[in-house]
């Protein structure tokens, strides 16, 4: 079974190795034999201290891999951090963004590939390599090789001005208001090779419980993506990613009220709602509906609390996206 | 008084720490104030993993900063190696050149400033704040801020090939026979700010027992800086690195070899002939004599066991000077 999926970090990356365990765990001589593509959100991805970091895709490396830190949701276990007090030392900027020693490793190769002319989906695909993800049937892959960069209009006392989504998210927690996203490049990059056949070939489509803004929304800007869902005829199961209107980590509902969406699982089915074919939300959200009746809407609790309850989740959407093929 | 030096590694940074040791243990109310910049030959730098490496200059940093590996000569003090081993688990290239945490730091905030605009020199003038350099009366500046890189053509059973000198000088260990050394943009790199004026308005000017090919005659090779040691006014006295024919370390001999020149003091002393005025041996090569006569010999024990060692040879080699001027 070819499952894609499109995901940001944190949340997505947990629902994915759930889904990985779920699959593997129910793998043995009669199991039909998985493929998982990924395509990962890069508009969070900066240049820091002259090192390409792409932060959806090292979480989603680290996290099926095996090296995350449980307790951050992204970052290396058993991390230190004496490069950048070395860096602090003479004065580097920024500081705001914290890199281990072990993280700075794969910007350094990622950056040095780059620099050598490989195309960030072949690092990514390298990288991959050294968290053993190729022999598990997973390929993960940028949504595009061209930069992409999510940039954030906020007014504060400063007066308006655009940061960079990093800036606005670790720096400032999402607490300054945002006015707009500016997602420079956008429009002009291309899909990473082999996107837009992993989403036309599938026989499922995943959205994991990713922001819908600037995760899954930026992957949906790539020209040539949303077409190719709304055409693909594997059906697409989304996760809702906001559970009572909360989002369980991160702050999906600053940047839903930055693009004038209700936090709402109900409004965030609708930014899909052209290609969706399920929507699976918590019993919190239970009852209620959607504008355009073809959206079918199943209920289980959508909590990660660990590997198993992510499994649970994952199975089920799977369960549902099966039920829907044709 | 301005005190002008040319230097290489850990020769260099170990007699220039004993020079500094000299200047401030006589220092006080009626010590006359010392002015000591350093020119740093660069001819070693190197590219490792995307990123810009200066051996030299970060040697004298660390070794004149109090941050240097004492049993190395080289590298930091209390250094780990995570990013490298990290570095080697994603199959990045090359292994051979190890690298510690904290001297990544140095090459990622040297890369990330160079990428930013800054000049070599810029960039080693704001690492040698890090070091409390400019407030002991200490510069340090590259010999040009253009990329100059030493490649040493070497013939064994893969044939006649350049290879880097760092990986002549560290994977090999210099066993490899050296026919020549081609030094990459030498002949059009200018000097760097500051270098003709720093040995044109020296009191005194110093060689250390640096390596006299790929050191010292690394920065010799920068258009104009033999001329103006040449038609300098500062006595110019020079520090043997051979005691009795042999380096006391690294592999002077090989290179010497290799550009056809006798491991011998004297032989050293006849590179510098055209602008020397006196030169420092040790006992044991005692009774040489040089074919030209106006170079002063002096004995005096090279050895430099520790910085009180270092401190009394770079004592001799400043009263010399100080002795020989006009």
């Amino acid at each position: 079974m070819r499952i894609t999926a499109l995901a940001g970090g944190v949340g997505g990356a947990r629902f994915l190795r759930g889904l990985l365990h779920h699959l593997e765990s129910v793998s043995g001589p009669d199991a039909a034999p998985h493929d998982l593509t990924i395509v990962a959100n890069t508009g969070d991805d900066i240049t820091l201290f002259g090192l390409r970091v792409s932060p959806d895709i090292d979480t989603l490396l680290y996290t099926l891999g095996g090296g995350i830190s449980e307790a951050q949701g992204w970052g290396r276990a058993e991390e230190s951090h004496r490069v950048q007090s070395e860096l602090a030392a003479y004065g580097a900027q920024p500081q705001w963004f914290g890199l281990g020693d072990l993280d700075f490793a794969t910007h350094i190769v990622r950056s040095q590939w780059l620099g050598q002319g490989a195309t960030l989906s072949e690092v990514t695909s390298r990288l991959a390599s050294r968290w053993g993800l190729p022999d598990r049937g997973v390929r993960v892959m940028p949504m595009t090789d061209a930069p992409v960069e999510t940039h954030v209009v906020v007014e504060d006392e400063q007066g308006q001005r655009a940061i960079h989504f990093q800036e606005w998210w670790v720096r400032h927690g999402a607490t300054l208001p945002a006015q707009r996203f500016v997602v420079a490049g956008l429009d002009r990059a291309a899909p990473a090779p082999g996107v837009l056949e992993a989403i036309r070939d599938a026989d499922v489509i995943l959205l994991p419980p990713s922001n819908p803004v600037v995760s899954i929304g930026i992957i949906l800007g790539i020209p040539g993506v949303r077409d190719a869902l709304r055409g693909s005829r594997a059906p697409v199961v989304g996760v809702s990613p906001l559970i009572d209107g909360q989002p369980v980590r991160g702050h999906a509902d600053a940047c839903l009220a930055a693009i004038g969406v209700p936090s709402t699982s109900v409004a965030v089915a609708g930014l899909y709602e052209d290609f969706l074919d399920a929507w699976l939300i918590d019993p919190a959200d239970a009852g209620i509906r959607l504008p355009r009746a073809r959206v079918a809407i199943h209920q289980g609790p959508l909590l990660m609390r660990d590997v198993e309850s992510a499994a649970d989740i994952a199975g089920a959407a799977l369960a549902l996206a099966t039920g829907l093929r044709p």
